[in-house]
């Protein structure tokens, strides 16, 4: 009987292995990425797992035609490493010996091998198995991994559990228009808005729990910055003081993962030019402040006390950085009629909340805030906005049976990831975007 | 202005900081888990994010009146820690100053706090919100925590690139009659089935990539193996040479997240009794062939000759235990119209598939296999299958423009952990459970 043991045999070495083969022969694997014809020899690029490896074929040296080389064919190759001290990798690949893995049907309709794809957005969304394939565009993605894990690991080591939560809910959802529906074997469920509910309930056992997960948001807004389907970074914690610790939390999260970035991707940081912010010190200021400061220092009039407009947002990030540096800012107490039921309310003004945003280079990218734990609390509002707590009971089982003092936020991951690289679109930084336009790939 | 610079107050040291205080006054946060009153003092447990701590009160030494405890009530307590050798911790907390944050405004109608949770599955489940709050059943959900970092880590130093795919799909999906549809803007849409087509896609990108996501299926199946939403641990890995490799990287991944439990979760494993497997050689057995020896070894008539019964799993599992000592087993080669469109069959017999299960314990707990990878095979198969090629176009892209030879598998999160403890339903590891006739809460 066979027995799998979990010994991979290894017939190629991995990019990173190869300086310490110079002078040696070695194999390795790959996508033929690009060609570049010279006089005498050839440029091919080698699209490894996150390299692009350069390789250099001259008919002399190689024991192959150099016909047989195609852009997006998979192969090995055999190669002799050769020091080059001109060379950013410190080796040149003499390619020797050529395995073909698979050939591509036919050449990509859109050039992916250059710096940039050179195309329209709906091109390159809708060619998105290709258009990924390029150097840059995949390195968004390898990036927003590292913001990933940075995340995650600065949570761990704060003592955050990672949580599963249900995506199909039903009653007892945020509700409100934005809302996908399906049918649940003949019953009318919902897919979640936020984990909200869920990650308030895990409070009540793990104390700080995490989750980063999609979320679903049935907005029929088609701009820049919205999306139907994201990845939402959502942590929730117990024993706050008040909402500025949830503020500090995360402040020291996005240090803890710029840190992380800078150690363990800078390729990918160098490759897209990104400039890392400051998050040492995030200023913060209240919402109300932030309208009028807005409306003095621009000379705009208030059209709408209760919310902001993206214009807004923009001028006073653009505001805040002149005036403090940061790139950043929270926008503290919103008005509570703007935020959810389950919202604190401020003790000395009932119409502001325990909540804040926190802005990014002009966007909002979290939104984050204390939440009610008092049961008798949490009905009494439920009740003045009218709803019907019996829809409620599951959400209300922990208030009832002890909660304590919490709060938490939820941070759009393709937002952020797109606010770090000064996107002009939101899309650019989702893999497989979803809006009311789109649902493929 | 106010800065948020991440710096977190702490008014309350965390429990594992507990043993180099011995001899001083510390503050700890919790809830109050259970109150043991005893002669003449009471013993009192306290529920912190990972441990339940045990403090003394007695009327002599405390600043406050034994009725102030309750149950479930939020508080920070000062405390003594005496020396105490007959400890488990090693010493003892003697309850000083109680400052309560939060009360509950009532008991729970489950006794929570005893070693089990006495009651049916169902108030169990209704009640989660509250009953995960008791030691063990909390630590169910400490143990997938470590079996997903397990996982990932292990993931991460091979090398794969974690991904996030979007959960709303649309045509090109596996199809079938166990999928949810939904209103997307008036277009019909899906729940994904699964990530497959987008994490083959991305192989094409980053060669290996993983995800662990939610995913969805409609089964009208009520059984105690069942879940419509579950969370699937999918990898992908491109430069494969058989579907061998996939089952070799899954041993490495189990032997490497047992490790990591063994070194990090020793504390849920002891409270839960978990005996971990071995995982260092898991044998391999074609289904025909599995088929026929359960038929032989057990007195079986063959039935369905393309599918297990549930029975089979389990005494397949129980027979290879007995032969070789390992409580997993590959299943190879399942039949070729059982298997989805994209799975590539075998050169020497086309009825049969490059493909595996994994079973543990009796139960199916990963599905994998290679892929096909050539654009005029999966073309071809399509075709022979009566598929309409039109709708899956845009995952055909990869195919058409270059793809290695890859594979993959999906492995299902709640039935791995509900084996890994030996549960006999797979809705104890499952913290919201989603069935036929649950979606609450």
């Amino acid at each position: 009987m066979n027995l799998i043991t979990g010994e991979l045999e290894k017939k190629t070495i991995e990019p990173e292995e190869i300086k310490n083969h110079i002078g040696e022969i070695i194999k390795i694997h790959g996508s033929i990425y690009k060609i570049r014809k010279m006089s005498d020899f050839s440029f091919v690029l080698l699209r490894t797992k996150r390299d692009v490896l350069q390789c250099i074929f001259t008919p002399e040296t190689a024991e192959f035609k150099e016909e047989e080389l195609r852009e997006e064919s998979c192969v090995i190759v055999t190669a002799k490493v050769i020091e080059e001290k001109r060379s950013k990798t410190g080796y040149d690949l003499q390619m020797m010996g050529l395995q073909v893995l698979s050939l591509p049907k036919e050449g990509s309709p859109i050039v992916i091998n250059n710096k940039l794809v050179d195309t329209s957005m709906e091109n390159l969304l809708n060619y998105r198995p290709v258009t990924l394939r390029n150097e840059k565009q995949r390195a968004i993605f390898k990036l927003q991994e590292g913001i990933c894990i940075g995340f995650r690991k600065f949570l761990a080591k704060e003592n955050f559990t990672e949580i599963h939560t249900p995506k199909i809910v039903q009653a007892g959802a945020e509700g409100g228009a934005n809302i996908f529906s399906l049918d649940y074997f003949g019953k009318e469920a919902y897919l979640a808005q936020s984990p909200q509910f869920y990650k308030q309930m895990m409070v009540g056992v793990f104390e700080r729990v995490f989750e980063i997960a999609p979320v679903f948001r049935a907005e029929k807004h088609d701009t820049s910055r919205h999306l139907n389907e994201y990845t939402s970074v959502d942590f929730e914690m117990g024993y706050v003081e008040s909402f500025r610790d949830i503020m500090q939390m995360e402040t020291k999260m996005l240090q803890s993962a710029f840190a992380y970035l800078k150690e363990e991707y800078q390729k990918e940081m160098e490759l897209l030019k990104v400039k890392l912010p400051q998050a040492d010190a995030i200023p913060e200021i209240k919402f109300r402040d932030a309208k009028e400061k807005i409306a003095a220092e621009y000379g705009r009039t208030i059209k709408d006390y209760d919310d902001f407009e993206p214009e807004e947002e923009k001028l006073l990030c653009e505001y805040m950085q002149k005036e403090t540096g940061s790139e950043f800012v929270f926008v503290t107490h919103y008005p509570s009629k703007k935020r959810p039921f389950y919202a604190m309310e401020s003790r000395e003004d009932a119409s502001e909340t325990e909540s804040f945003d926190l802005l990014f280079r002009g966007l909002e990218v979290t939104t984050g805030g204390q939440r009610i734990h008092s049961y008798e609390e949490q009905v009494k509002k439920m009740e003045k906005r009218g709803m019907n707590t019996a829809l409620f009971e599951s959400y209300l089982l922990m208030h009832k049976y002890g909660m304590p003092p919490h709060g938490g936020l939820g941070l759009g991951l393709e937002r952020f990831t797109s606010r770090l690289l000064l996107q002009d679109n939101v899309r650019f930084s989702t893999l497989f975007p979803r809006d009311i336009n789109r649902v493929t790939p």
